[in-house]
């Protein structure tokens, strides 16, 4: 599994996981590799979850303890939605340094209500403990009655996003940049990299295939159309038709870079990905006999962590 | 909810956290504070989640990535066990430094599986992160016909334990020490610090009240004390007469410490502690009427996280 260097990628990582972790229980419908597992008992259940870590996904000198709480809940809401279903619990265990007090633990705890409250999930346990930095990492339970998993997508769907992406990355790039972004779309942005806004109400029941962008268009393109197998055609110009996509333009050029970065390579969006027939949304392309993501502007650089040794 | 020097209890923390998320909806039949939550809907459904930080839960110079596997997934099979219900389910999110290469995450998984598959759970989920330190965070679902909390305790029961406490504080002071012990003992309880042995055979169908020592019989006894409105009366004649005491007392007296210190106040056991008639495992005592905790030795020191500030 690893070059002579001993270096791996993430999906190197989940490809071995999912084979010490096989298992033939006929209730788990859907096991690890998708946004999250579906266990059918009595009714159908989605299950997910995700860690962020300070100086990895958060920094606590940009984001309040609210806005930290709001964004991690609505990385783990987006995943049961991403499934086609609806969040009921939420699970939350916070690893805590010495450095924060009653009022920001309130703050972030508050936070994680307002998005739970948003999504119409219960918070319903979690842990405390210590740790070197502040370690947030939740699990959210949903049901559905269908699963829309990454393998369904058919070819003569569209292919949609829910709204346009690129948002997070531009909030980030105005916080790691030196001048700064002061118009409304820069501060919508930088809102939007710290609490990222989830469609709660996109009616996904016609989708044939759909995942949350948490990495960006171009990893979570490539696992529809590889578990689908077929090929997602993506059109640029049909991204510029969106009406959010000349706010973005302008903070791109006022730091010098290229929205096709953030929009295709962005990450931490949130937003959903689906294929099917008219679905709500913005129409971003097709799907196509074949194989793979096209239609990618070329030169851009994916963020999503590939090698960390 | 602060003294004067900011400092709080981790009790205080979650009192806040209660009241925070406090939810109406009637499917949450027990929340946040008990060792699982419980939510019912087609059927009863437990879920909980712990989360183990190195440095502080372990360290990768003293547990092989299988130990440590294994630990974390024992902790919170526990917690499921602990309200008289079998473990279904588990997602496990896990932060990673660059140090760990592919041969130890697969040892991870290994004894993650390994530990699963004793309890019966099927790990159907996961997540993947960057972390300073290695963080583990597990959640398992459960399921069963009538949970058993900490507050059903009933003057006149019995007060039982799973097996013996104090071999994972014993590991870990044998660790700690300078001097070591070779003994066969002083083996076993370094190998339950690193993997502590779950019952998970243990028949609970008869208790009134139950919950894992993970912190320890002082902390928790008290819990079910509060918990149920009783007095929950200890003898440590009654500990003395498990066959495991002597050993314990062995290695106590090989490092010059109270064995007491490590019966009642050592952590990390997940031994069941539970009341009732004729319950299995090592009776320890009574339920009066009364309130709090007796019959603890004086002069013990609670190893449990009190204040982090």
């Amino acid at each position: 599994m690893t070059d002579r260097s001993g270096a791996y990628s993430e999906a190197q990582v989940i490809a071995r996981l999912r084979e010490i972790f096989a298992s033939p229980d006929p209730r788990i419908e859907v096991g690890i590799g998708d946004d999250a597992a579906v266990v059918a008992g009595d009714k159908r259940q989605v299950m997910t979850t995700d860690m962020a870590v300070e100086g990895v996904h958060f920094r606590k000198d940009w984001s309040t303890g609210f806005e930290i709480g709001r964004k991690v809940t609505a990385a783990n809401a987006a995943d049961i939605l991403a499934m086609g279903a609806k969040p009921d619990y939420l699970l939350v265990a916070v690893g805590l340094t010495s450095a924060e007090d009653m009022a920001w633990i309130e703050d972030l705890a508050r936070g994680i209500k307002f998005e739970a409250d948003l999504a119409g999930m219960h918070v319903i346990g979690g842990d405390l403990s210590r740790s070197e930095n502040v370690v947030l990492s939740m699990t959210a339970v949903g049901h559905c009655d269908k699963a829309i998993t990454r393998s369904g997508a058919q070819v003569g769907d569209g292919i949609f996003i829910s709204s346009l992406t690129g948002w997070s990355a531009a909030g980030l790039a105005i916080l790691q940049s030196e001048i700064g972004v002061s118009s409304d779309a820069g501060k919508l942005a930088v809102q939007e990299f710290k609490s990222p806004t989830i469609d709660y109400q996109f009616d996904s029941v016609r989708a044939t295939a759909m995942c949350d962008v948490s990495d960006c268009i171009i990893e979570q393109g490539k696992q529809i159309a590889d578990s689908s197998g077929v090929e997602l055609s993506l059109n640029e110009n049909l991204f510029a038709h969106s009406q959010e996509f000349a706010d973005l333009q302008v903070i791109a050029n006022e730091l010098d870079v290229s929205v096709w970065q953030w929009i295709f390579a962005g990450g931490e969006d949130h937003v959903l990905l689906a294929t099917g027939k008219e679905l709500p949304g913005l129409r971003i392309g097709e799907v196509l006999k074949g194989s793979g993501l096209s239609g990618v502007p070329s030169g851009l650089e994916t963020s999503a962590w590939r090698h960390f040794k």
